[in-house]
């Protein structure tokens, strides 16, 4: 069980940007922080602007920032969208499904449980929240 | 965000036992019922075996059977121990991780609180619960 890479480095790219709100970054900087390829990290932002969390500034003073504060991006929300599906099993997609108790089994509806706690508890926490050992992460970031 | 297939099919073959309890049943009628390589139910009995969930009797009258009560088989447990690892972001893998904000990060505690809020639900329900609507299972899997 796992969350895609996705979702991991686009917890990391918002972390990144929120913790250097004072400035614009740039993909080059989150890619050697990180160790994360340019291109892999260029599709990533460009989702990230689409769904609104980050602004990017063309030009030669530009470079990304936050599109939200902090506080107005839940946890939940945004791995809810940075994650492609929860099928958790296979008859969770139901175009797909082949299992011939899906109907009658009450799995489904146990995992789906499971899940919605899962969700619960990311659903209490922003971006604001990841953000609080602002400290401790800065320094761990090398930003003076 | 997905269980693995060996979870999927594992909760599969024991629901399948527990609702032919009164015999011996085959890995080829599994296989057959649910569409999936005798090969792989192969490797997947062996090592729900090893765990204890499923007992093998050899010979002209052998086959497979549950290895404890439905009532003594936690959901929770099982998908813990059929699951390869629950790393839901690197840093959970110590070993391989190179995220360079990994301890003072506060995202490894929040995954691991919602990962607990998953399980707690799934340490809620046995085998015997996903058995209760038996006889529509029952229907489903042509078993009279």
């Amino acid at each position: 069980m796992q969350l895609t890479r996705y979702t991991d480095y686009s917890l990391r790219i918002l972390m990144y940007l929120g913790l250097n709100a004072e400035r614009r970054c740039t993909i080059a900087e989150i890619a050697e922080t990180f160790g994360v390829s340019r291109n892999h990290l260029m599709k990533l932002t460009h989702q990230l602007g689409l769904m609104g969390y980050v602004t990017t500034l063309r030009g030669k003073n530009g470079g990304l920032t936050l599109g939200l504060p902090p506080g107005k991006i839940p946890i939940g929300d945004l791995v809810r969208k940075t994650e492609s599906n929860f099928h958790l099993v296979e008859c969770f997609n139901r175009e797909r499904n082949r299992c011939p108790i899906a109907g009658a089994c009450v799995l489904t509806t146990v995992l789906d449980d499971a899940l919605t706690a899962f969700f619960s508890v990311l659903d209490g926490y922003t971006l604001a929240d990841l953000l609080k050992p602002s400290g401790a992460l800065r320094h761990q970031l090398g930003i003076s």
